[in-house]
């Protein structure tokens, strides 16, 4: 059986998604579809609209065979973290022969000769990214320019690749690829070439749109407006959610906790969160003070140099307790601690059986039972979700469903 | 100048109020009032409907010509450690001749004789008090047996006074004549008999209503029902901060707040707060996680041992940030470590220029001045009122009024 990774977060899964597994499944002839997906919050710092048993479910129904959650340490985390956990899953599982994603130029040879760059580091492209980033611009951009300078020096015959980092999937792409060269991973890279709008259009754009558009559009209750974009499955259990009132969630559900949270840290807590340095939890801390709103807030904190996405992480860190030390001690050991699944069909109960064989890491089915596990570091993993969820919940207005603890009650879900 | 003090939360201020201090001014034939009112967190262990400002603005223009703070420390506490905060308060700013309170009984005598009783603790009293709580039942239920058995042995010429610890203002009267024999206070104590329906009637009940009767009818945005039993001052103002988004207030807009704090918290955190004991932390803990609203965690947690008001103060001191080592240090130093001036009229103008001279802890008229105190207790009474009102501002519906650190720019009320 040849075996897909794909790496998503589906919020929600909409027919972009379906594109993707649909091309990538021709594009690479596998049997069956293995997805990491971001849990109940996500990679830009907001909680996923539904929770992520629900996108499970839809995910189930729309061409993924088992789901393994992607840990909120590596979820709610740079794009290089975010590829990272959940390249290292898919290679540690021991099933998964290919990996597809998307990406704007659809040219796999070109990503990849630009990631074993990025890796190796050569001595040429380091000293000119060092002389770039004398200048005072955003890493990203010093990157790129380094990159234009260093491969027309080398008059490389792939030519000028860095127009590559010009767009966000190229960039996640590329991330996924340093993953794969890091691990050393035989796991095969394809790339779908991506048909839809660019990834941040925020209107809704007929049958393919993005999930922002989308987000945007159930968010303003106008849940039908965005069903020309949705398979029939997402749009059913998104009602579903939200009728029950189980979503939509978003960042401003947590705006008082936010802020009250904000106002009782000292900035010595602050400090101990990833990503929190050289003074910026003085600027959090003031910006708590003087803001009334999450809108304030985030207004009152942001600059070039402090992107409203590095500021929404720190947001969700300190809401799931989740600190700097955390992160460094999961990397020391490797990354993820275990691969826990969401939710499986007929084919991921076969995919789940020969992966408890081969997997280098432990496969949680239960989350109960590792609660208390005496490795350390897989139940602060776990912890840390729990915590995440216990506050993700707080969102919902129905508040029969608000309970805490649900990390360790919810089934996973299987699909007939 | 004949200076009468009282002792309020005017929570908000209605009628029966004005006519506490009416009869008060008769019954004393003093010259001015000073009042000693709960900030924004009251004895029960709720945020007040409107903030303190509004409510001192109310209290000036209906008869009272100074305020003081009542230090949260003291204004969310038993009714033992309220009344002696605020009498503490009246005895040390060296101005107050009388103090005069609301009693069901309406006679200051038969009182009196009781709380002598109650501070002096007479051994036979202390035998039958122990005797009494070995059975079982709540403090209030025992004192009052044990008081009634021994009177009766003691054959005292005032017969059986315990039936004055029945209803809730007679006691809260003998706690204010416990404070100030405890204090050895000059200042002569005056009861008025009230003559309101019972302090809880929850329904309107015309021109005199009951505080929790037209707090109810407020929440209920029926504010017209209850303007009969309010004077117009009060009423203009309450509608003027509903209208800007500045109330009404309850616990209930604290209730993801309150549920995050308490799910983030370890019950080691909770133990350290101000009557939590015996295991208490672990209760509260667990109500937290299998409570999804502010109703269903009172209902998790409360019984007959730990009534409503008790868990209720426990939550706010959390919300303020209020330990119990902060109480026990306050209280190793005097209790209430400043006067802080609320509001003033041109007769509380001249009673704040003779208590500067008189008064035997610092009088506050700008907080902000105290925000460093080289004073510990000073900064850390203040840094707790702050933290208070950091979190009750955040339960306005207007984002323009929820900033933090309005304890120290908002300015006092002057009333000319």
């Amino acid at each position: 059986m040849k075996v897909l990774g794909i790496v998503a977060e589906y919020n929600p899964f909409h027919n972009g998604h379906m594109y993707h597994i649909e091309e990538s499944k021709k594009l690479t002839g596998c049997d069956a579809v293995v997805c990491v997906m971001s849990g109940n919050f996500i990679q830009r710092g907001e909680p996923a609209i539904i929770n992520k048993f629900a996108r499970t479910e839809i995910a189930l129904g729309n061409g993924v065979d088992l789901i393994i959650e992607l840990p909120v340490p590596f979820a709610v985390s740079s794009a290089e973290f975010f590829a990272y956990g959940a390249v290292n899953i898919l290679n540690s599982i021991g099933i998964v022969d290919c990996i597809s994603f998307g990406s704007e130029s659809g040219d796999i040879r070109s990503l990849k000769k630009l990631a074993e760059i990025l890796v190796a580091e050569p001595e040429g492209y380091k000293d000119e990214l060092k002389k770039q980033l004398a200048g005072g611009l955003s890493f990203p951009v010093c990157r790129q320019k380094a990159l234009e300078k260093y491969l027309k020096l080398q008059n490389d015959s792939n030519g000028d690749l860095s127009y590559l980092l010009e767009t966000s999937n190229n960039i996640l792409a590329l991330e996924y690829l340093k993953a794969l060269i890091k691990l050393n991973s035989p796991i095969q890279p394809f790339t779908v070439k991506r048909i839809s709008n660019s990834y941040n259009t925020p209107e809704l754009t007929g049958g393919i749109s993005s999930a922002t558009a989308i987000r945007n559009s159930i968010h303003e209750s106008e849940i039908a407006a965005s069903r020309q974009a949705l398979p029939l499955l997402a749009q059913q259990i998104l009602e579903r959610e939200i009728s029950v009132g189980r979503g939509p969630n978003s960042l401003h559900s947590f705006e008082n906790i936010i802020l009250a949270f904000l106002r009782h840290a000292t900035p010595q807590e602050l400090e101990n969160i990833q990503d929190v340095s050289e003074g910026l939890e003085y600027r959090i801390k003031n910006a708590a003070e003087n803001s009334g709103s999450f809108d304030d807030l985030l207004a009152n904190i942001c600059t070039k140099r402090y992107p409203k996405t590095r500021i929404q992480r720190i947001l969700i860190s300190l809401l799931a307790g989740m600190k700097r030390v955390d992160i460094e001690k999961f990397m020391e050991s490797g990354g993820p601690q275990y691969a826990r699944i969401l939710g499986f069909n007929e084919k991921g109960r076969e995919l789940l059986s020969i992966m408890k064989k081969k997997s280098t890491i432990p496969v949680i089915t239960k989350a109960s039972y590792y609660k208390s596990s005496s490795d350390s570091l897989i139940s602060r993993m776990l912890e840390i979700e729990a915590q995440a969820t216990d506050t993700y919940v707080l969102a919902y207005k129905n508040p029969a469903f608000r309970k805490a603890g649900q990390e360790f009650t919810q089934n996973i879900i299987i699909c007939r």
